[in-house]
């Protein structure tokens, strides 16, 4: 095949490319806040969701994020977007669940931690809500998952959520938009890479 | 079980759970940069790379961001992240690559990006590099593979780096530390909902 053949062809399947996602982007025509769940055991569920609300301030929009497990190294997103006035932000509770030993306590914190969410899902204003690590509190049933998914159903329609965490339950995959399942095939922790700054694992 | 009984077998096994976590962070003892590749066709790759720009910033670190295909709605990252003097931004070319249907053109831009890689890749002053859609760009032919590889094997011992884009080529995840496979398992595109400001697709 000589070169100009070569380039013809590029442009050809450019074309056929190009067509096919306009038609996608003409055919996806509803307006509605969506709800994504990020799980699965691999690294980038709570990342992805800070870049979406980077993406959503990048905008011009309001961000709420509520983080549902404080981890020992998870304060460089805490410490960036605390400095925005378009970013509500809370953290649940006092270092890592296996810290406090104390189930009643933990149930305690959790549910605090869930009367933010709940008045981030009534504030029309908030364009984006981030429950971070919101999976773990369900699994571990800190939370009445029924009650979360009628609060989720019942945000106002423009709101996007965005809900992160490994062993989602099946219930709220059921009612989510889009759901990505993060799998991890190969991590540095595990080759023994210490977690350091900026890419805790 | 009462419920002495139960709240006694909780604590046993977060105590558990708290030991193995501290060994595994003593074992894990080796500080260096590492390579994060996230890859599949699920959502979030690109969110999880500019969350972790977010963290980074957060600790007072520099990042370093090159996208290899610019979207026509991820602008949001873009008018974001470069409000900070932290941040050294580029985009590749114009629109996207189906939108130019020029190969040439196209592997002279992606090229010309590679460039900008690079003086970050040699910049030991930049902690962390997010090098968007590199993938495509590499799948695409418009990069030599083993030029990229020896420009990030050469890279500040230190620096983090971390590419993203669907169909990572296999000697990419070889000399990767971290790799995640983000799957889709279900997405608001295909059920009909339109592409909106903040939670682009």
């Amino acid at each position: 095949m000589s070169e100009q053949q070569s380039d013809v062809r590029y442009r050809e399947r450019m074309q056929k490319k190009k067509e096919i996602m306009d038609a996608r982007i003409r055919e996806s025509s509803e307006e509605r806040g969506v709800v994504i769940v990020n799980t699965g055991t691999g690294k980038g569920k709570s990342s992805a969701g800070f870049g979406m609300a980077a993406r959503a301030l990048g905008h011009g929009q309001r961000v709420g994020v509520v983080q549902f497990i404080k981890g020992k190294f998870a304060t460089g997103e805490e410490a960036f977007f605390r400095r925005f006035d378009e970013v509500t932000y809370h953290v649940m509770g006092e270092g890592y669940t296996w810290e406090t030993q104390d189930r009643e306590r933990d149930t305690e914190m959790a549910q605090a931690a869930w009367e933010r969410a709940r008045a981030l899902l009534r504030d029309e204003s908030v364009n984006l809500v981030l429950l971070d690590e919101l999976n773990i509190a369900l699994k571990k049933e800190f939370l009445d998952l029924p009650t979360v998914l009628e609060d989720l159903a019942s945000r106002p329609p423009m709101q996007h959520v965005v809900i992160t965490g490994r062993g989602a339950p099946q219930d709220l995959m059921d009612v989510a938009d889009t759901v990505t399942d993060m799998r991890k095939e190969k991590h540095a922790f595990e080759a023994g890479v210490k977690a350091q700054q900026g890419v805790e694992m």
